[in-house]
């Protein structure tokens, strides 16, 4: 990263620890916490995301973490050092939670996740979340399912205790994994129009309802190309994506962002996880007739296995055969799938072209039916 | 593999070391070499290619192979071990002849690998081809380039010994990694028309141009998607959509087979090696006008990165912005990215959009910018 020195020498100046009181949007200028009054013909909306911290008692008592820039990281990190954590309890079970999983084990610390759903990572078929939670306890870490936190207190052989409804659990370090609220305030205080979702509504040019005002990342709504409609979707490739994007119109250029298909992955120990599009509940949600089939196939060739399986789901429209979402999960080949496939749902390819698909076929680094393939096919025989 | 007899209770009537003899198209039946007849309504063309042998004297005796069939890799594993084989020479720098020396190789056999061109794997960029013969150096390999062979005698310390325009080479066991030459002398005995390939003329359900016969794999030609005309691609897995397609066909369904983009990969020891479409020479040969650029960047987000380069060539048209091509090489992601461009180039998609698509993102399988989107927004600015 670079510093406000460095910066300064390209003719950017970066106000480090300065937050904006105001915007006047008659006067074009901005109030800055230091006292200073920064004009703008053009402003853009970059205020992003916080982590949420659960409302219970005790949630913003020493030890109790939420994970969302590289301050709070690194905070975080001094905090587990200094008190020499041994006991670790992570609340949600969705990505910032199931990586974090990783981060306390490699550094021997006893980890529990919890999550008030009955599965981690909610967009991922049960029979996916499953193979999640034996991963899980592969390596030492329990997930307890259905479990809602009702207040942090300071313990006794540990800094702290989480009362649950299913009994309470010990901690030195304490992690709220829970998603995001978008900031959106300054924003709504300049009459910046928001979408249905709640955050700043934007075109395919960055631009919102304001001439001047451009919004980008977390804080703003992106097109979903599946539903054709703009959604939430606070992800860093596609804050960069949007910066990019507003940067060059900005500049002068045209440039239009058309969009995602909703494309993510993490990993969880040895784990691929991985997922594009819809989920059948999504689907229905916006009008489409879904059906859907889970393959377990092979991530390469079958001679070449030694074993490793790959879980590959998707998603279709019933009466068009149109590909509509799919998730992978295994050792390995699951992201490179969703890749494919997100190329697919961007297309908007059905399924009978994606059983034929021509994909680079060596054994070694799959089959000369790929899991693709042959899941596409298996769910052709569902539309009819 | 079924055996005959396994085969026989499905109904299927499987003949072995039986060559047909004759066609009779005029009363539907086939001669076969053990003197019985077989009748036909419908005819499959499967007769796939053969090995080429150099013509060169010597290129018959005994240690010298060529690689095509179950049988023959058999025979050459037998040969290896009964003879103790300790050099062997491959003649011929494509995907078989890589591919072997691996093979070699981990047999602790002393491997060169020659060619009459001055580099290995033709499809891919000189660059390429730089980072292949350092994996094979590097894996104790000698490639000679632009060696001509010209004989193959008896040898004394060796059984073999290579005659070339370079110099003489021992060797206990031979290779030839030629390429193929189809089989199309039955299909043509009966009036089959050829493409302009050579191979067989077949459309898109694999129908040959008599009613009653259909063709597939290494003897027919393919559709090839990329350029709007059909070629000749004998690949194994091109073969196998060929086959399910004609059995769909005859079996009273209705299939059409949309062709391929090129999509193709090998392994060289710990080297991905992957490509797709066209090389900026067949862009030219087709009538586009193909422009080009090499990126090296990083199959994985760059705080995970343990140095392996990813290597990514993107061949585009200049008038279109449309992609062509794709070629990657890299100890990990280099298949990956070309099944995704594969995708691409099966939808038509322009470089202004591949430089935005919606990939997977975590850092520990790419960056927030993946090597896709670097690779074709690089590649755009040579497009104005």
């Amino acid at each position: 990263m670079r510093t406000p020195e460095e910066f300064k020498k390209t003719g950017v100046d970066v106000k480090i620890k300065t937050s904006v009181e105001a915007i006047n949007p008659d006067q074009g200028s901005v109030h800055l916490s230091d006292g200073s009054v920064l004009p703008y013909d053009i402003l853009v909306m970059a205020t992003g995301a916080d982590a949420i911290r659960l409302d219970i008692p005790g949630a913003d008592i020493e030890g109790v973490f939420v994970l969302r820039d590289l301050t709070q990281a690194l905070r975080l990190k001094s905090y587990v050092i200094e008190k020499s954590c041994r006991k670790a309890v992570i609340v949600g079970a969705g990505y910032i939670g199931l990586e974090m999983c990783e981060a306390f084990r490699n550094l021997g610390i006893e980890t529990q996740v919890l999550d008030i759903l009955p599965r981690p990572a909610l967009r991922w078929d049960p029979e996916f979340a499953k193979l999640m939670v034996e991963e899980l306890e592969r390596n030492q870490v329990a997930f307890l399912p259905s479990t809602k936190p009702l207040a942090i207190e300071k313990g006794k052989d540990f800094a702290l205790k989480l009362i649950t409804d299913k009994g309470d659990l010990d901690a030195d370090i304490i992690l709220m994994g829970l998603g995001t609220k978008r900031n959106t305030k300054l924003a709504e205080s300049i009459g910046v129009q928001m979408g249905e979702s709640g955050a700043i509504k934007v075109d395919f040019f960055q631009r919102t309802s304001r001439d001047e005002v451009y919004a980008v990342g977390d804080c703003c709504e992106v097109f979903h190309r599946v539903i054709g409609k703009w959604v939430y979707y606070p992800l860093g490739d596609i804050a960069n994506k949007q910066g990019r994007t507003a940067g060059q119109n900005i500049g002068g250029a045209v440039a239009k962002f058309a969009g995602i298909v909703g494309a993510q992955s993490f990993k969880l120990f040895n784990l691929e996880v991985a997922a594009t599009g819809l989920t059948e509940e999504e689907a229905e949600k916006y009008g489409f007739q879904p059906v859907s089939a889970i393959l377990w196939g092979l991530p390469v060739g079958r001679p070449m296995s030694r074993g490793e399986k790959l879980g590959l789901k998707l998603v279709a429209d019933k009466p068009t055969g149109r590909l509509l979402g799919a998730q992978a999960v295994g050792e390995m080949g699951a992201v490179s799938r969703i890749n494919s496939l997100s190329i697919a749902l961007w297309s908007g390819l059905t399924l009978e072209e994606i059983g034929y698909l021509d994909l680079a076929y060596a054994p070694v680094f799959g089959g000369a039916w790929d899991a693709i393939h042959i899941a596409a096919q298996g769910l052709m025989r569902k539309l009819t």
